[in-house]
């Protein structure tokens, strides 16, 4: 495993305010290691109002199935996440563990177990001893301070080689309104060792339902459009949580999704949830390249998505951008296994702003140097328009690099 | 680009008798190179029965669109097989290098031009001067000869590190017939360098659409469930051909792909097809281990083998192979990500005959060293029961090393 920080890391982090209604402490709970930060809750002081996307994963993990559970009740008082053990197939007693850390957390806070929600990353297969967390909550909830999402950010990284923050400031209805959020993840999935994980908040106050929608409708072209790997994990969890309080300000509350007040909002949450989904694609495993894969022309935009994921997920398209290669005969490759609707003679295909192929056929008045130029960036933009309706989608990969089997390959070894 | 042969290449080649009724030969058009050999022609001295099934890729090359279209008539009198130019991804040009070789070809043989197969692979995009043929296919009649085998597998070989060839005997109605064949492929695709081809041929006599009956079944539990990295060529063909010179002997002619005669036939074209198919995937890119994925219990056979690619193709199942890793985490992450009905608290993982899973949780009795010592081995199986329903399937892949990165990553630059 490289201890060294990803080429593609921000060059500086945002300055995260902290968010009314909300506290946060890290702890040791020994979970796998002695002295080792594996503890992270977050307190809510009065219920906040939640929403939630899970791993589509048919073996999802015992946390992913308790947040599940809980969502219809809508609010929230403490998240509890913690390193070192996934929780996942670990069976029945899987399901007791939850059960127990969400008990440990209500009797900490205060509050009823189904506004507990939970979310664990690490060894899977292997019983997560929950009474660990017991003395701790309590102790963690009485440190519980606001301007922590940093250390809140770093707390949760496993193979992450930087912290995950971003801040956003919205308006509804004139009363101005903060969005704060935390990612982890670098590999898409790693079992034993990494997986996505996001939390967001905000002060708004917004009813669970609207909030379900906002987050449901901005998670398709952020964190659903991007891909380190191919691998789904069996954790993957992102939650976002309104507190409310700016209605001490005088921002009335939000019922509905469509509430045209919620149009800053909207903005706001979804640049900040790409922000998020980009910072986990420049911290993917290995990852010395960023290629945003645009797709243009496609019959609809769910083709147009499917065909982007095909050049994004292909090994051979990665391993090219790892060596520079202005491959597009690799490109043409992975639309056409995509399975979606391809008339290879009216592709066309840009790296940058240079065109390379054109109906059907070698651009003629395509440049190797140019089209290298831009393989040597850091940031690489491919466009590939299929020519036959309006679908578009983009989505955001890194290259496949020999440092990626290194950090994969020889993990447990 | 390694200079060295696959760890797992077979210890010894088969030795190829010669197939009555099909000479072949190889020479130097200059395709790409000087003095390279660069074409493959074979001949049949009376039209061969012919089936095949080519890519199902959205963007197939010009030489799978022009075999296509001749499939329906039926009869082969000529195979012409070059490298150095894929003439994929070449429009309308490409369609006029179809064109050309084949008149080429026909005029070579004295047959007509729908009686012509063709196969290219190497660069793509580039446009492929089929007027170097002319005279060499002439010469190359001329030349061909019935023991050739070797050195036609030879001759198609691209980053493959050895040849690929298959013989097996069966026999039908009693009459002694022969089953020949030669494969190649390396990356399941690689624009410039690399793709699956494969060529058989019988001196039964089987009309062509009980030759092809038995090639579309034959092809889904062989090469249809081997997989290098999960990316599709524009050009992967199979064809199958039946020069019919069995009737010398007194074999009847089979109408039917139904007829009960076919039994010793089918059973030894499987088995062929399945030599071939693994000697490509153990010549994996970059591959030092070759792992067979069998999936039980599933709700289909469909369903199993959807949840055995998913194992197969999974980057993070691939790089714990190189690295001898009995990661089954990640075997439970590519079952949950397959899409197919699983339930956790079901599955049970095997590594050889060590079980490290069962009922959705770790094995009590698993012993880590045992499942290592599995992973220690060349040839790695893995089964996982999904304990739904009764689809079974296996399929073969193997792992994901630096190497494979290299060899994909430095090619062009």
């Amino acid at each position: 495993m490289s201890g060294s920080i990803s080429p593609l890391a921000p060059k500086s982090y945002a300055s995260m305010p902290a968010l009314r209604g909300l506290r946060m402490a890290t702890a040791s709970a020994g979970i796998k290691y002695k002295n080792r930060t594996d503890v992270l809750m977050m307190v809510f002081d009065k219920p906040a109002a939640v929403a939630g996307v899970f791993t589509r994963s048919k073996c999802p993990s015992a946390a992913v199935d308790f947040c599940r559970a809980n969502l219809p009740h809508g609010a929230a008082r403490a998240v509890v996440v913690n390193s070192g053990n996934a929780n996942a197939f670990t069976g029945l007693k899987g399901r007791e563990a939850t059960t127990l850390t969400a008990k440990s957390a209500a009797t900490a806070v205060g509050c009823g177990e189904n506004e507990v929600y939970l979310a664990s990353t690490g060894v899977i297969g292997e019983p997560l001893d929950a009474t660990k967390f017991s003395g701790v909550l309590d102790q963690m909830h009485k440190d519980a301070t606001g301007d922590f999402w940093f250390e809140a950010a770093k707390a949760i990284m496993t193979t992450d080689t930087y912290p995950k923050v971003a801040t956003r400031s919205a308006e509804i209805g004139g009363v101005k309104v903060a969005i704060n959020g935390i990612a982890k993840g670098a590999g898409m999935i790693a079992p034993d060792m990494a997986t996505m994980l996001s939390f967001v908040v905000t002060d708004a106050d917004i009813a669970p339902a609207a909030l379900q929608s906002l987050l449901s409708a901005g998670v398709d072209p952020t964190f659903n459009s991007m891909t380190v790997d191919s691998d789904t994990s069996t954790s993957d969890t992102l939650m976002l949580f309104a507190t409310g309080a700016a209605a001490e300000d005088g921002q009335t509350r939000i019922e509905s999704a469509d509430d045209a007040r919620l149009a800053s909002f909207r903005a706001a949450l979804n640049d900040l949830l790409r922000d998020l989904a980009l910072q986990v694609v420049r911290d993917g495993e290995g990852a010395t390249k960023m290629l945003e894969i645009t797709v243009t022309g496609a019959e609809s935009d769910a083709a147009a998505k499917k065909i982007a994921l095909s050049i994004a997920n292909s090994p051979l398209v990665k391993t090219a951008a790892a060596g520079e290669d202005a491959n597009w005969g690799r490109i043409v490759m992975a639309v056409g296994k995509s399975g979606e609707m391809a008339d290879r003679d009216r592709l066309a295909i840009w790296f940058g702003d240079v065109r390379v192929a054109v109906n059907g056929e070698r651009d003629a008045g395509y440049s190797e140097e140019a089209a290298t130029n831009v393989m040597r960036r850091q940031d690489i933009p491919v466009k590939v328009d299929i020519g036959l309706g309006n679908g578009t989608a983009t989505v955001w990969t890194c290259d496949l690099t020999k440092e990626y089997v290194a950090i994969n390959g020889d993990y447990r070894s």
